[in-house]
């Protein structure tokens, strides 16, 4: 393999598959790219099993080949190399060496052999369906803050993509919970998705995702089978194996009968909560919420340290409401409301409360309340 | 006590008195601050046995009075407060708390009494002079990153600043090292400053310090005992205990024969470093310099990894040498040079190498080499 390809092409291509390799594993060539090189094309393949990461980029080919080397040495060496260099990659499989030069510059590497790198079985897909960036960006955006971490519940650990009954007929919808809130964000379906079976994806391809989603203007092309979820640029593949479990029945948890309406700047009202939660050094502090007519104040009690309170003029117009909330989980959904006012639909103070944006059904968001 | 502040003077204050708080003690006193109103001003203090800093602020006191609160909570809270918002702070000592209120929001707080609060004795100084902000700046900033980090060496763990004999006069000097590398920064000798003992500043003061200087205009008041440093703006007082130890003789290491003389682009010569570097994962790599009639070629050999190879035009005349160093130690001197091109002087492969900034001799910088 001889290629020479532009520094900045070359830093984004390597750039996006090095950051799916582990950075400590016990399989030597795990820690590698397998760099393949045809026609007028060089792509850059890394894994870590449960991830690929296929990105392409153009390069002038001089001899087609293939080999594998580390990842996150090649994405250093090419980072610190002067912007707007030519580098070149010749490959020497005799002597296991890649060799990498860029104006005064010459590295060599140690290769591993192109056989020995995992690739990815190829999936028969069920379903294929294209859907804008933005689309996308917003369902997982909105969601993945609920994942779970618990390793032990691993069907939570990450958000469940699948079709649903939506308030406007079929949709798109992701859904995380860990058990203490819940968000549930829907999109209109996409035409070839309603066949699609429901895939759990994980938390880490749910990070990578989110780089191919940066581009206002792209369309992916998503393909789900039983097991296996893809996203695809037409420069970018990210194949990932889905989680096996079965999400719990989530529509349950979402109350349905909750009446009292506070309606209150998001903005505001996450600051306030994250004030009075100063004089709490555990994370886990409940922040107690009073409301009366228009009225909402704020509390935290921590007894050795102190105590905070702040009140907020808000539009309430129910019975006086005592409730509390784990001040960490009202600032994450507090901060997932961007257009309008956070619309907060309370019943008592032992049940699950209901967050949603204005009167947009799309985005709803529990959480369940703590005893102060 | 009771007084009122505007809420960007109490940040400033608050925000340079806890950065001295250790996050982590068993005396809970030392984690708070104390607060002492009276007259037009109020000041904040805060100890962690070892350094003492003390921040005026005017205000409106309404109550003179002491009291002391967590350091970090109070900062955390001024901080959190809405720009612009005048802050009270009301000490009720019977029960035990001290209560900040800004617009809406009310904290209460617990207090310790001040009369448990260490305050740092006074000391009889030996030395007082006044420095420009930029001229100890230089001193600390070009010498710190030599700090020994080596507990058991407990005499290098700071910078030795004393009176010297520099290239033009008396001088004070800044020197520190690890044994590894050495740097020895010299200026103009202020008035005043004669007959300063020598003293070993500590690497946690010499960080407290940077913040007193980042501002062009100041002059800094420096007082200096055998035991004690203290640094004083109009508005902050720092005041360290000094490492009780004899910082070596350093003025052995500092080859004064050298005589290969090597000239180049520090930026230049920094950047190539640290590229071939990048192929070996080791930290205490050795790069290694071969040098030829103007012509430098950097190299790093990591049997494993790989190789790495770079060639740089210099200005050299001497006979051809091969010397190693530490790639970290090669890269943090030259970085230090700001202004002109980096000279070294070499005088073989197993001896010190001295650099300093073109023929400045006010700053100069040893390190030792490594087989290669």
């Amino acid at each position: 393999m001889k290629i020479s390809i532009e520094r900045a092409t070359l830093l984004k291509a390597v750039g996006q598959a090095q950051s799916v390799v582990e950075r400590r594993n016990t399989i030597p060539i795990l820690a590698n790219v397998l760099i393949e090189a045809e026609g007028d094309t060089v792509s850059f393949r890394a894994t870590d099993l449960d991830i690929e990461v296929v990105d392409k980029a153009d390069a002038k080919v001089d001899r087609a080949g293939a080999t594998t080397v580390s990842a996150v040495m090649l994405h250093e060496i090419v980072r610190k190399l002067p912007d707007g260099a030519l580098v070149s990659l010749t490959d020497d499989s005799a002597a296991g060496r890649l060799t990498v030069e860029a104006g005064r510059s010459t590295f060599s590497l140690a290769t591993l052999p192109k056989e020995d790198f995992p690739v990815m079985a190829s999936s028969e897909y069920t379903a294929n369906f294209s859907a804008p960036a933005p689309v996308l960006r917003r369902l997982f955006d909105k969601s993945k803050f609920a994942i779970s971490t618990e390793e032990t519940r691993y069907y939570l650990n990450g958000v469940y993509m699948h079709v649903a009954d939506g308030e406007s007929g079929k949709a798109l919808r992701c859904v995380a919970t860990d058990g203490h809130r819940l968000a549930r964000i829907d999109a209109a379906l996409p035409e070839g998705a309603a066949n699609m079976p429901g895939v759990i994806v994980p938390r880490k391809t749910v990070g990578e995702l989110r780089k191919l989603l940066d581009d206002d203007e792209a369309q992916i092309a998503v393909s789900v089978s039983e097991t296996k979820v893809r996203f695809a640029t037409p420069l970018i593949t990210l194949t990932s194996k889905v989680i096996d479990g079965t999400f719990p029945d989530y529509s349950r948890v979402i109350p349905a009968g909750n009446t009292k309406r506070l309606e209150v700047d998001a903005a505001e009202f996450a600051k306030a909560v994250d004030r009075v939660a100063t004089v709490s050094s555990e994370r886990s502090r409940a922040v107690k919420l009073q409301l009366d007519e228009d009225r909402l104040v704020l509390s935290v009690n921590a007894p050795d340290a102190g105590a905070a309170e702040e009140e907020l003029a808000v539009a309430y117009g129910d019975e006086r409401l005592e409730i509390g909330f784990n001040a960490k989980y009202l600032l994450e959904i507090a901060s997932q409301v961007d257009r309008e006012n956070a619309v907060f639909l309370f019943n008592s103070s032992g049940d699950p409360t209901l967050m949603r944006e204005g009167n947009d059904t799309s985005a709803v968001y529990v959480v369940m309340p703590m005893r102060v």
